[in-house]
């Protein structure tokens, strides 16, 4: 609940709406552990009121115990969340991913999960009702339908809430939304069978069964940089090392995964996955060549590693866009994807299509996680598959969002920001010319929550750029405040 | 599709029918990895048929890759389902989970869930339609019930299915079924605050989650023994090492917990969490009394672990039964509890209740493997909890229970069964006198599955007991062929 000025005629001092104001934050991740508070000036000056009011504000933090003070640097987010067993153990409060660490058990108590819940949290944040140009999801609006009303009726009609009900769903998943996603895949080019689909909550159920399956604690994961943090957080709570690839506009580069690869053969650090978000990459907007996917295949061929292709912004890209799974037949690449982003984000289906051999292996996983899934809900979904309607629906969301990519890469650039990757799909990434991470905090007071750079990398470093989101970043008074704030910081640094 | 005879009128050899039977129970994990086919004798004199027809099978198995020939010693499942890496790294087929094994990737490799997904397939398995006495649920056709379809109608009526679907729900859960669910702790006599309420994917998801969220890969758990197996597949899936402890009447054994945390006390191998079913518990109906539960906090507090209680058959219990959660007011007991059991199993809905300090680890770890649940089933449910149709339902569930025990209870001790503990709630844990793997095996044929003794343990050793369904083992022809099988095996052990 950001309140975007303090209010001076309410029985709340001034001292406690700033320091209910920084405690929300920090509460909602919106401030992570180890950020440093602004300066007693600096917080003085942009709130209007006196150092001694900053100072107090401070102190019932301190007194709350969710900053500390750090002798001559200045008071930071504690890691309130974790309650230290027996003897503290804590360790840097900055690092939020293991890379690559010696301790499998080391990402763990590390609190992984934190930079990664900050953006999440905000996903779920009902503190402002203004577009969140942050936010990793269309606007709610614009997913509005007639057709899931039609469809939920229609599957729950008769007996058909109970039969979808009194009994637990296939393990697998309703057998009709398995043929209608195997017939989808292979229309897509991707040869699946029903027999080869499993239905999860969301495509982040999909990513963590598949993680858990095929790797164990300790093992070598090969992500890319930068890429969703989310993904990073669940593989390090998991206890996996990560190798970050640099993500080119053609797909992942080889050559560092070659060489992680070759230095690592034949010993218990060997990569044995790659997690690629192949199309509309999150947050560049890349899509993979034909060349770099088959490049991949060979590698991943030699060194005997997996590839998850997580394929998540699937109905905004366009029909033509290469997929590994495509390639490679679903022999050694395990293909997932979900309708979060498209139709109904409460109703949490995804799937994944994966080798035969590995669909067995997969299910026990989603029994030992969740048992079944929603059998309803599954059925409700086939219905808008197969009548063709959510083809129809993510057509407009993609002419909708085409033209809101328009506006909005008009604005970024009219505020004095350089496109570091081609505009494409949801996402745009911008170089802002200044520290992502103070500036993002300092828009949170004008009611926006931003996604800086620092978020998308394995280890969190400053950053200038950040990632837009092309339908929540069109309107000029979000440009208007992002420029004030950058011009704030350009004057005093 | 168990054929319970075979067929001498079709396309189909009978070598094709014997081979295709077995082929489908080791693909439906009927028969697990490491268990012995019958002899060729044996199973020629079963389904009358000749020694040669079943060396024909046989054969054909063994080609498929489904089964292995032991010198001397004759056919056994194979682990089909893992497909080894590089090099080969099987391990002993027999071993099923890890048990306070030194090395906590060990019991990743096993394939952990195998035994427990036998049972788990079951659950799913359509091949018959006869009530199975080693199931976990009512019977599906108890649970119907008009009050669904109008809670239903209600949330999604209007603008409710669009609000329920087309942006993520809260991640903590729907703030009406959260509200509901306090209050009706509370009546239970465990307080707890809407805010310290988390709903899941079924309690299993509740299960998931703790564990994750409170321990690393290689730490040290306490489990009960007998106990659902799941549990322990889970557990070992990630890693954990577990330390069986008796359960007696009154609760676990305390002074074999006493002994493992005194043992351990200071070393990495302190054990973290205990996880019991205190109420009903699982196979044995036990409940715990109010002083064990007193000690066993005592313990939890002197040694500094946490309990998890999990609370599945909680409205199959009578409303007097103590709960650790009860005595402990959520300081250190996570509670975690369902609907599954009682009214939609495919509604997939369950929740935890933790200390205040616990919720926002167990968020992240519900976001990173579900980011949320949800919305419309939970607000449906909400629903039929607050009209008090739930309640009254449970009542009904409860006293048709109560029936059918009475009569399996008759049934099962005039088939020379002896009931290990005093019949309660679900499940009669019962002395069959004779092997129940190889009673389960034989039952199978005649399209009954059953719950063998083993199954309940963490280490799998043979066992004369087994578990049965008091919901569907009330059929005098249920314990006519069970009484043949067992006949039979006394006669030819």
């Amino acid at each position: 609940m950001a309140l975007l000025t303090l209010q001076r005629d309410t029985t709340q001092t001034l001292t406690e709406q700033l320091a209910a104001r920084f405690a929300t934050r920090i509460r909602d991740r919106l401030m992570a552990p180890g950020t440093r508070l602004p300066s007693v000036r600096q917080c003085a000056a942009l709130h209007e009121v006196s150092p001694s009011t900053v100072v107090a504000a401070y102190d019932q933090l301190l007194a709350q115990g969710l900053v500390e003070a750090r002798r001559n640097r200045g008071f930071y987010v504690r890691d309130w969340t974790r309650k230290p067993r027996s003897a503290p153990d804590q360790k840097a409060p900055e690092a939020s991913f293991s890379i690559a660490s010696s301790d499998p058990c080391e990402a763990r108590r590390l609190n992984a999960p934190i930079s990664a819940s900050t953006l999440m949290r905000g996903m779920f944040h009902s503190g402002s009702d203004r577009p969140q140009p942050g936010m990793g999801v269309l606007p709610p609006e614009w997913l509005e339908n007639p057709f899931m009303a039609t469809a939920l009726e229609r599957v729950s009609s008769g007996r058909g809430l109970l039969d979808a009900s009194i009994r637990y769903g296939d393990p697998q998943g309703d057998a009709t939304l398995r043929r209608v996603l195997a017939e989808r895949l292979t229309e897509q080019g991707i040869d699946a069978t029903p027999a080869q689909v499993v239905t999860t909550i969301g495509a982040t159920q999909a990513l963590d069964i598949v993680s858990r399956t095929l790797l164990k604690p300790g093992d070598t994961v090969m992500v890319e940089e930068p890429g969703w943090s989310v993904e990073f957080a669940r593989l390090s709570a998991l206890g996996m090392r990560l190798l970050p690839v640099p993500r080119l506009a053609s797909g992942p580069d080889l050559a560092v995964m070659a060489r992680y690869c070759e230095d690592r053969a034949g010993t218990p650090e060997a990569p044995r996955l790659f997690v690629s978000v192949s199309v509309l990459h999150n947050p560049t907007g890349f899509c993979l060549s034909p060349a770099s996917a088959h490049q991949l295949l060979q590698l991943a061929q030699q060194h005997d590693f997996h590839v998850v292709e997580d394929d998540t912004y699937h109905h905004l890209a366009p029909d033509h866009a290469t997929r590994v799974a495509q390639l490679d037949g679903l022999q050694r690449t395990i293909y997932v994807s979900g309708f979060a982003k498209i139709l109904a984000p409460a109703w949490r289906i995804g799937y994944l299509a994966a080798p035969p051999a590995l669909i067995e292996p997969l299910l026990d996983t989603k029994l030992l996680t969740t048992l079944t899934t929603p059998t309803l809900l599954e059925r409700a979904l086939a219905q808008c598959i197969e009548h063709e309607q959510l083809q129809r629906h993510a057509e407009r969301m993609r002419a909708r969002l085409a033209a809101a990519r328009t506006r909005s890469v008009y604005c970024a650039r009219a505020a004095g920001c350089r496109f570091v990757t081609e505009p494409a799909g949801l996402f745009g990434w911008i170089d802002t010319g200044v520290d992502t991470d103070a500036l993002a905090l300092r828009l949170l007071d004008a009611g926006y929550l931003l996604a800086p750079g620092a978020l998308f990398h394995a280890t969190r470093t400053p950053s200038t750029l950040m990632r837009i989101n092309f339908a929540t970043a069109q309107q000029p008074h979000f440009w208007a405040a992002f420029q004030r704030a950058r011009d704030t910081m350009v004057k005093a640094p």
